[in-house]
């Protein structure tokens, strides 16, 4: 295992794809209006590549088209101050194939908002990286 | 109560300053290195500003110098497909006055990594936006 200059493990990138695929809920980080924004969203991961589904004209439809993104899934126990993160930094670009949008609509990628949300997104997983907080045994821990 | 067009419930600054002050975990958004990133993080809300703790000389360190930056928490429900999230976006500076720094490691902030994390950023909480996603009645939603 390798560690970062903070003690947190590095994950390969296998292991973050296989976290990744677990995770139901995301965030993309992005600019709307050139301020940086974060927002929550339900994906799937299909062909090694992250899909959303959202409104047509929304901002975040807007702000999707063609720009390079961030999207991060992590999990933590704030009990045992434990946990892991996942970064993806790619580009993202509509799906407008209408064979390839007939298949992403039978994707696990059902909104969870009850609202026309019919336009498919796709961010390319170009670069990925990923950290585990893991905390040391009590007796090192003590030094 | 408010909805946006997505049909989300739009949360008035209170109530999203009450759900930011339960959280333990958010995430940062901004840009390293030119490309868009979201990173989590360990907080404390003190003084009406997100407090984080970071390792001087790190990517996060040098990114959040008076950098404008969003912050997010959320909390979901993957089984009901209900929950909230809240978005901060502000000026991120550190804190630099030594009585201020003296106050602010009495602030329930112990970093989780357990690596030297002596320097404090307050995020000022400019503008800030929440949503709650609440699932329609089941006889609306066979709709």
């Amino acid at each position: 295992m390798q560690f970062d200059r903070n003690g947190l493990e590095i994950l390969c990138r296998a292991e973050c794809l296989r976290l990744l695929a677990g995770a139901r809920i995301g965030r993309v980080g992005l600019s709307v209006g050139a301020l940086p924004t974060v927002l929550p969203v339900n994906f799937a991961v299909v062909d090694d590549a992250i899909v959303l589904r959202t409104a047509p004209g929304s901002k975040l439809d807007a702000a999707l088209a063609n720009a390079v993104v961030a999207f991060e899934v992590d999990s933590f126990d704030p009990l045992y101050h434990t946990g892991w993160s996942v970064l993806v930094q790619g580009v993202a670009s509509e799906v407008v194939d209408p064979a390839e949008r007939e298949r992403l609509r039978t994707a696990p990628l059902r909104p969870w908002a009850d609202h026309d949300r019919d336009r498919f997104v796709r961010i390319y997983i170009d670069l990925v990286s990923g950290r585990r907080l893991v905390q040391p045994p009590p007796s090192q821990g003590a030094a």
